[in-house]
């Protein structure tokens, strides 16, 4: 037998409308011993609410999705978990959505979390060439159905949504600058697709930091990679009849490809070449020689994205924030002074 | 304007009846040329079909729930790509959970779930002393609750629910007894908990392939970690003063933390000491030299235990199911041959 609110009613002997205000956490005058009363009394009898008519009367679902190119990267899962943490702690549940890099499939997401009356959306743009359009083209989608949405990064940025972001720029500008510090001046830069916010911002930084010092930035030291561990191999192979003590790597997982060409050429990291990589991948203290690296707050960008989608849908709050969070520079092991 | 199947019957001159089974997709006797034309309308004029008003209706919500003990963990990620890619194929929704380890958290969820009129719940154990018994009794819940489940496991197996699980005997085997066939006599071997059924199961299959060999187990190479990094380390510290030619870690994680340890007493993999793991996690094959390890189906345990909830559900299946699936060695660069 399905229990009731009336049953609850019954076995307190409070009134059927203060037995529903605190067991749908409506705000109401009753003691803290009568809450603890209904709510105990509710857990002892089983007593379920039921999401779907209550989504259907209030057309929220006191839900969250997530849309992420693939969960099995290390960013997007950290990101997951913030999410879901702030989802838990205000009794919403996260939906997983995982677009594998493919825009039509996150459309189809963007359709199919509508349907199911999903409250906000966070969403992580797809890469690739034919992204941003779709990109964009997908996020009025969401405004024009009202869907609350958060992206969590710039590229494509469509006015509007709102965004949780880190200040790459600052990011770029520390590594280098701490390279720099140590005496560096030949620092070679292993750059993801500069069709991309974040990467065109790191860059921007390390250019800044260059300037700072009256360095001129070496064009032929810049080698465009695209996030996978391939690319820093193979940059090294570009870069290896030049001179430069360091290499910042855009993201850990390239530092990871660039330690395997440098041993691949025999060269040793400190000792021979300094590496910087940027993400703080959890593999990152695991390797050797430990990985000095930008740290990105995924985690805490999971939970902001998370509050700011449930602020939204609870003061159905239309206006449109950007939040910046700050990296920090995690040093290790695999950078050597010079001077 | 919400767009309604009445439109849509309008706009294509068809039945409200056939409109509505062919977008419920349910069967009926329509030329493909119509149907066509009516997803087509559908699509064009921005039907979205009210999941929550079908919801309760049908009192399914065409969603599954997953909960883990950590989705930044790349088992729990790959498992829940899996899920989701299943899902996705399917037309359903994949709500993920964390338990942080917690029973407690967990119970939240399996009735959080239900709440929400979830259809299945695919679950994976919490650890640690206090989780069996929670488990076994988070798991009555659903089975009083009709809640089709699957556990990833076999720990704390209750009847009634579901299960896919890999053959760890098997793996185990395999991999010692691909150090036997190299020669290698004295092994240590690093267990993850041995109240785990997985871990148990691994060291049932080590104890088989040394009989097999018809070689003793010697218990003082056995160290029972925690499948925890730093458990891998300290292992090597219990092992150091012991003769050992080759370490089978029960997990990746630790196999890193072996590496380590014996970097730290200047031994060299494989030269000096022979490692396997267990898992095949994706930086397996990025670290020096490349862990040779068991290869753990998660992926496909995903989509496995995310198509068993969907049919059980779509076809009232009350009946419980176990699937093994199998594990295979992949061999790398970290163990030497002795002959």
């Amino acid at each position: 037998m399905k229990v009731t609110i009336k049953d609850i009613a019954n076995a307190t002997g409070l009134s059927l409308t203060t037995v529903s205000l605190v067991l749908n956490n409506r705000p109401c005058r009753v003691t803290s011993e009568n809450r603890e009363k209904i709510l105990n009394t509710a857990r002892q009898l089983g007593y379920q609410s039921n999401v779907a008519a209550k989504s259907l009367r209030t057309g929220k679902s006191y839900s969250l999705g997530l849309i992420v190119p693939d969960i099995r990267n290390d960013f997007y899962s950290t990101l997951a978990k913030g999410m879901e943490d702030t989802c838990q702690q205000s009794g919403w549940s996260l939906v997983l959505c995982c677009s594998n890099n493919n825009p039509q499939r996150e459309l189809h997401y963007v359709h199919s979390l509508q349907a199911k009356s999903i409250d906000g959306i966070c969403i992580v743009a797809t890469s690739g060439s034919s992204g941003t359009e779709a990109f964009i083209h997908n996020r009025q989608v969401m405004i024009d159905n009202h869907i609350p949405v958060v992206q969590l990064d710039l590229t494509g940025y469509k006015e509007g949504v709102n965004a949780v972001i880190c200040d790459h720029e600052k990011g770029g500008y520390f590594a280098t600058d701490y390279l720099l510090s140590l005496g560096h001046r030949s620092i070679a830069f292993v750059t993801g697709p500069l069709s991309l916010e974040g990467s065109a911002s790191r860059l921007k930084g390390c250019r800044a930091a260059l300037a700072n010092y009256n360095y001129p930035f070496n064009e032929s030291l810049l080698i465009q990679g695209d996030y996978s561990y391939e690319s820093g191999i193979k940059a090294v192979d570009t870069l290896i009849n030049q001179s430069f003590t360091a290499v910042f790597a855009f993201n850990d997982l390239m530092a990871y490809g660039v330690y395997h060409g440098l041993n691949h050429y025999h060269l040793s990291v400190p000792d021979d070449v300094s590496v910087i990589g940027y993400d703080d991948h959890f593999f990152s203290s695991i390797i050797t020689p430990g990985l000095t690296t930008v740290h990105q707050p995924f985690y805490e960008m999971g939970q902001k994205a998370a509050a700011l989608l449930i602020d939204k849908t609870v003061n159905h709050d239309d206006g449109s924030v950007i939040e910046t969070l700050d990296t920090k520079l995690v040093i290790r092991s695999s950078v050597k002074s010079l001077v």
